[in-house]
């Protein structure tokens, strides 16, 4: 890998469990030369790099922070420490920086810019939920979250259900945790019996549970995911 | 995670980098526990495993052979141990089980029989492509290989850029490695100026390059990436 500045996009688990667990050597051995951060949330990004070395110095490192209040224009300014010849890197809340989250958008100006981005391994939930269902991993599309509005939303199952049979692409999605339950009632009353439905909650966590049953089956069967990080595909 | 016996899923480096580079030391504490793998080349997993641990008897392992070759008959039998209160393992020839392996195939049988299934992390080309691009992330596809017949690609390749401009998802797909050059010099004479193409060649290894520029700025510049594994975004 190149010596030049980079941005590196760090990883950070999606449950309470040992970061070695989940995360590899190296990124605690990178985290801990890079000084300028870009994060969502200053706090809990200071207490994933104290957990990743505790002999970090936290108030040597320059934080800048992007969330949703953000203003598109104030950006570039954050990847002026990399035009100064330091790397950076990009601490993700949960998960993988820039998958779902604001991160992409930095992400997007480094590279018009010519800037070296330098991916570390960590957790997803996407990819760990799709290589477990027993899915088509060839061909797989991920939605985020279904549209609220009733109409749009049963346009969009019926979009994911089209290009399951047409395509045979697996359809990847999530929901708000406290309305997990409710989508799972609406996927059984929703959808034909024979279509199946992968649910995959607290994954890497104490409660994983990562479970495929055709839709005529999940009718059938008890389950209580209020509230648990969940994430939801389709195939037949 | 539970006790009970699990089919766990061991992804492997994409490139020739240490270990502790790309895969958690957790991975390495789960596979000395395995006696019963699914694996795609034995020899190639021989020396995975040996590479993880150097005190392993690979002599007291069992492998089944999972390839282009294997009957699907033949898999059911193949999950034997875990009915039997052995965990398994799937170890992939590089990258995540499942994803764009026959893995997918055995993980279906297991959910079927509602044996427990358990994901580990590692590297994946899809994932870390995707953060590195700038790209939308939190709607995209894997395409897997695009069609090679004239036609079919040219409709897959129209296709893809419709669900860019209509529903701004991502589409990502990859080529045969000879092919890489090639396919860049016909996105360029097919796909419009203002479209983003991203390119993302041996990830994680030492000569990782990870570049998003517009088609018409691709046009203009040199590149070579002949038989270097290689991935495509494309974005606008």
């Amino acid at each position: 890998m190149s010596l030049s500045p980079s941005l590196y996009l760090f990883p950070v688990q999606l449950s309470d469990v040992p970061l070695q667990n989940v995360l590899p050597a190296f990124n605690m051995e990178i985290i801990s030369t890079v000084k300028y951060f870009i994060v969502e949330n200053v706090r809990t990004a200071r207490r994933f790099l104290k957990s990743c070395d505790k002999s970090i110095n936290i108030d040597e490192l320059t934080f800048f922070v992007l969330n949703q209040h953000t203003l598109a224009t104030d950006i570039p300014a954050m990847l002026e420490p990399i035009k100064l010849g330091y790397s950076m890197g990009i601490i993700s809340e949960a998960g993988c920086p820039a998958i779902a989250d604001p991160g992409a958008d930095v992400v997007a100006i480094a590279q018009s810019k010519g800037y070296n981005v330098v991916p570390l391994v960590g957790p997803s939930s996407i990819l760990m939920s799709l290589m477990s269902s027993g899915f088509n991993g060839q061909s797989f599309a991920f939605n985020g979250y279904l549209p609220i509005e009733p109409s749009a939303r049963n346009n969009k199952l019926k979009e994911m259900e089209r290009r399951i049979r047409r395509e045979r692409q697996s359809q990847i999605f999530i929901e708000t945790p406290y309305r997990n339950n409710k989508l799972i009632e609406e996927l059984c009353n929703t959808l034909p019996g024979d279509m199946l439905l992968c649910v995959a909650s607290d994954i890497t966590g104490e409660s994983q549970s990562i479970v495929t049953k055709k839709i005529s089956q999940w009718k059938k069967c008890e389950y209580n995911y209020n509230k648990i990080p969940t994430i939801f595909l389709l195939f037949s």
